[in-house]
């Protein structure tokens, strides 16, 4: 079990990724965080007429003859309501939105003109063209507007209705179960007995995969027995596209999830040259991928954000989700080690700050922060260096 | 109706804000996202007892005579079972999060021990304390670590539940009341007529709404009537805690929304000085504050960004969701004018790339791009230059 780099572990991984979600058709409304398994391609063009940006009087402009030339106003439109074709001659009394009328070219703003009811006198006019939205400015009739693969956002719910479409195939969302091992863990809401903990993972690694947009199937607290983790895996392989399991996972005497996965499928234990985060386990169970996290809260978060993270989106049929750090100026000083350490940190106008504990076994850190920063193996950091910082909110 | 400055519209709205959501207990499970209606504050340690880092072998280090001194094996401590006193003299097989026994100060990790099964053989030792988590070292009892109004990230929870608490006290979801105005919007998914165009706000809305936690009351398309308007109104105003429209607002002979929101309460029409999203009203239906979003979906998306959110973040009783934007290297060139302008922009290694039309009528442009860049008024930018650039993340 020699130590591999957290690049080589995304490799890895990458080698056996594949897009294990199903396709299902999903109204736009319930789409937010979906993502797409088909590209979205317009039938129509958007505006699908020519239309007025404003509040105002539509002309053809060769027929304006000077401010003190009345036109007659022929006819009234309001948006959602189709014009006639423009008498020669004559102006149209228009409002935002509305499709200019055939046999105009321009828009005069209100504010530009003098009324008596039946007359209009325009002060100037604008150009052919001129306030007015043309047909298919926003998208053309058989263009590609989004690709399979993205990853929807509120944006893009919005484009998709203003092509008329109500319901897109999307990926189903990938099931993702839970397995939290280790015999010290209680659930919050009991009472800790001598030597035990709460169990914090399942929840914190719960609603950051729904964040995600996956379905978690949670498993609870496996016992430390050899028979009942056997049953567990079997019945996640069985239930989820993915099982991730929490603890457990090491040379140990006492952690039995090595044997069972080898039993039932194939593990590969890693030691990734990452702080915190060091042990991290993939395999197979039954056919279905098994990533092995870390027991230690701030191990698991980390191994979630950079390995766990590309991987699942992978298999949910995501394009790249990349997370590019900032560059922020280091308040602190840090001593590097032969590993890449992903520092707890906060983000302030002047720079980044630095928990005081960087200890894998404060979670506190990562909830006072907002941010980690990244330091590379054997690179010092002093104050008033410029650093990679990965604000949480980018691994959403 | 004169102009007025972003800051001058959100200082506006500061001043009628205030916090419109009740609280409610709910399991830690069903929390993320939620705004903490009180302070986390710690009953326990964290951990609740000294533990061991490793696997290994505790003893009391001054019991260590050199490498060649074994010492017996006394007792054998897994995680999750009490410890019994060390007995002077020997050693206690202890495994990671196992806690370490009373009379012990030290954990060797097991890569430096040699055992015949009933004693143990230590090539070195470290200091007292070594390979020990101090009880308490994440969290001390009586600590606060979480504040009222903060937002809850899934480390939150993993953080709250190590504290053994299962539900906790957030603010109730802020309702907030959806209405579409304009006679030419059409539902996707229905054929579009001569003169009509889809809705895209709703969706877009409501998905941008939901994604900030708050729950979304539709009250679909409402016909330009303003019986229909005010009774739509009147009902958002007792279904919800701030209402929302898209569209209708302006001083058009054809916009009712004003003269109805006017009769059961007041409007305020902004000009704001931001491109796109100038047309801005802010007012109360019954009592229930009122946020006039311009029609114009790009407009609409802006606006929503920039002078909704902090304003139903603050109804909602979150502390300050502030979005600070990064500096980017501008790929293209752009005149300046007198309102501040968000420009549609897509970031890449190299710095911000511009979609080439920046009509406000080009909804296409959003979901292109990744980001707003923000340009200041009467400052020209010119290849090369940096500007802020918010990527659309960062308002989530």
């Amino acid at each position: 079990m020699s130590m591999i780099s957290l690049e080589q572990a995304n490799a890895r991984l990458a080698r056996n990724q594949s897009v294990l979600a199903q396709t299902e058709t999903v109204k736009i409304g319930q789409c937010l965080g979906r993502i797409l398994a088909a590209d979205i391609v317009s039938a129509i063009n958007v505006p699908p007429a020519d239309n007025s940006a404003m509040d105002g009087y539509a002309l053809l402009s060769e027929d304006w003859q000077g401010p003190d030339h009345g036109l007659e106003i022929s006819q009234r439109i309001t948006a959602g309501n189709p014009p006639l074709p423009l008498k020669k001659g004559t102006a149209a009394r228009i409002f935002t939105g509305a499709e200019v009328p055939p046999g105009a070219d321009s828009v005069v703003m209100q504010e530009k003109c003098r009324t008596d009811g039946s007359s209009v006198w325009m002060s100037e006019i604008r150009e052919p063209g001129g306030n007015i939205r043309p047909k298919g400015q926003d998208i053309c009739k058989g263009a590609t507007v989004l690709r399979a693969g993205h990853r929807l956002r509120p944006q893009d719910l919005g484009l998709i209705a203003s092509l008329g479409i109500a319901e897109v195939d999307v990926r189903a969302r990938l099931k993702v179960a839970i397995v939290s091992t280790g015999e010290e863990l209680v659930e919050p809401g009991h009472e800790l007995k001598p030597g035990q903990i709460y169990n914090s993972n399942r929840y914190m690694l719960q609603s950051l995969l729904e964040s995600w947009g996956f379905a978690v199937v949670d498993h609870g607290i496996t016992a430390d027995d050899p028979d009942i983790i056997s049953d567990v895996m079997a019945a996640a392989s069985r239930n989820a596209d993915v099982i991730m399991t929490t603890g457990g996972v090491s040379v140990g005497e006492e952690d039995h999830v090595k044997a069972v996965v080898e039993s039932l499928g194939f593990i590969d234990l890693w030691r990734v040259a990452i702080k915190p985060g060091k042990p991290f386990a993939f395999g197979e169970v039954l056919g279905t991928p098994f990533l092995g996290l870390p027991g230690n809260p701030v191990s698991a978060l980390v191994t979630a954000l950079v390995i766990a993270r590309p991987f699942l989106f992978a298999c949910q049929g995501a394009g790249q989700q990349e997370v590019v750090p900032l560059k922020q100026v280091a308040l602190f000083d840090k001593k590097s080690s032969f590993r890449q350490e992903y520092l707890r940190v906060r983000m302030g106008s002047d720079g980044a700050e630095m928990f005081d504990s960087q200890s894998s076994g404060v979670l506190y850190s990562t909830s006072w922060g907002d941010a980690l920063a990244v330091q590379k193996p054997n690179v010092d950091i002093q104050h008033g260096d410029i650093v990679d910082v990965i604000p949480f909110v980018l691994f959403s």
